[in-house]
């Protein structure tokens, strides 16, 4: 068990902030959060390209070693893992893990909006836990994301192989009822992470219902994005403009951090 | 005379928001802004590197040939050049350029918190505008910025050098107050460009005082780091999250620009 581990197993769930460049990495670590992810589409669309099509494999390591410098834990969303043979999604995920990663997330959603065969599934995290023990393999299901078989019972029924596999953590999101969020926190034995998006319950409900670790994926990048717009309409129409943001000498000291 | 040429003599300033990878300027696209910029500092720490090193140049290409299949002009900001030797500079300014961007920056601002001497400044200005004389070459003094001379009449004594080497415009970032704006601007046979800071005077006061174009540097990058860490930050201590940022469909529009 490792540091990363031991943050699924906190008095109060993980809060797991998701970056899309080395800038949004070191200002969450500045902030004081303890690890952080990071977000496919972000990383895609910082990028110009679609997320989802697996164009984004080389993009996903830059990333995973620049924030690895960051005085934070590191988990990088490997997607599908790029790929269907779980040799060449395993060495994915060394390759993370050598460059300083605690942890990866591996989905079983998949380009054409279907679910992966979960024994399929099962094959991937398998090969990684056995090529790269010591990282963290949350498992994801997109069951409720993707609406196929968004129940407890068809979800719990994948989150088992994958932790039999080897997955240390499952990750259901778009799973959003206390009733659901309680079912599978309890069915399964592994952490539960589940994804804020306005009309979850508050972190101290989550807490009560067993869920272990809340990320935020795309939802930082997106408000980002919103608010770049929102302070240039501003300059155009006369609107007032922002005092309490970084100054320079933030933007730099984040910049430069040791080892980028 | 070129498109972006003539946003330079419109009936009100030209507001030119500053992208610092390809979501930032297709979002600044698709909210209607005709031309968008670059931020050095936004894309050096994005990548993770201090600004002013020299280190973004190749980010900065990229960057460029990414933003041009944008439905924008674009001006490009080339730092002080990355190289004393006009020759470089000049290669520089054709390569994006020829990626399809319209304009550039080039600052008179060095490393060393010290200002070039303009002559050589101006010989590297001549040289840009030799090799692509399409190019909207936009030069800032950095007397203001740098607080060096950072009165009218030493501005313009540096202007008038570069507007004489072939600048069609010229930029003078920190300069805030209307006498020193209307002194700058009437003294100047180009186009002036200011910086958005809080404490600058309304568009419309900017354009009665003579300012044709007002770029809004790192502001934008600085206010979207600001917003991603407080949503964040709201996830873990229980706050509103923000229900008007874009969804996931738009952002995937956005990703998914032609030509990126």
């Amino acid at each position: 068990m490792n540091a990363f581990h031991d943050l699924h197993h906190a008095a109060t769930p993980l809060v797991l902030p998701n970056a899309w460049d080395h800038a949004s990495g070191a200002a969450l670590a500045a902030a004081g959060f303890a690890a952080i992810g990071t977000t496919s589409l972000g990383v895609a669309a910082a990028h110009g390209l679609a997320d989802g099509e697996g164009r984004t494999r080389e993009p996903t390591i830059a990333l995973a070693r620049s924030l690895a410098s960051l005085p934070c834990l590191l988990t990088v969303d490997l997607e599908a893992g790029f790929s269907d043979d779980p040799a060449e999604v395993a060495g994915l995920a060394a390759t993370v893990a050598e460059a300083g990663a605690a942890g990866i997330n591996l989905e079983d959603g998949r380009d054409n909006r279907a679910l992966a065969d979960p024994g399929r599934q099962s094959e991937l995290i398998a090969a990684v836990k056995q090529r790269a023990p010591e990282l963290f393999v949350n498992a994801r299901t997109d069951t409720y994301w993707l609406g196929i078989d968004a129940r407890p019972g068809p979800t719990l029924a994948r989150l088992e192989r994958y932790v039999a596999a080897g997955a240390d953590g499952v990750f259901v999101p778009g799973v959003l009822s206390p009733g659901d969020l309680r079912a599978v926190a309890a069915g399964v034995p592994a952490p539960l992470n589940v994804l804020a998006v306005p009309g979850l319950p508050p972190l101290a409900d989550l807490a009560a219902l067993g869920v272990r670790r809340v990320s935020t994926g795309s939802l930082l990048f997106r408000a980002a994005l919103h608010a770049a717009v929102e302070v240039a309409e501003a300059v155009r129409d006369g609107g007032q403009l922002p005092r309490e943001v970084p100054g320079y000498a933030e933007i730099q000291r984040l910049s430069a951090s040791p080892g980028s």
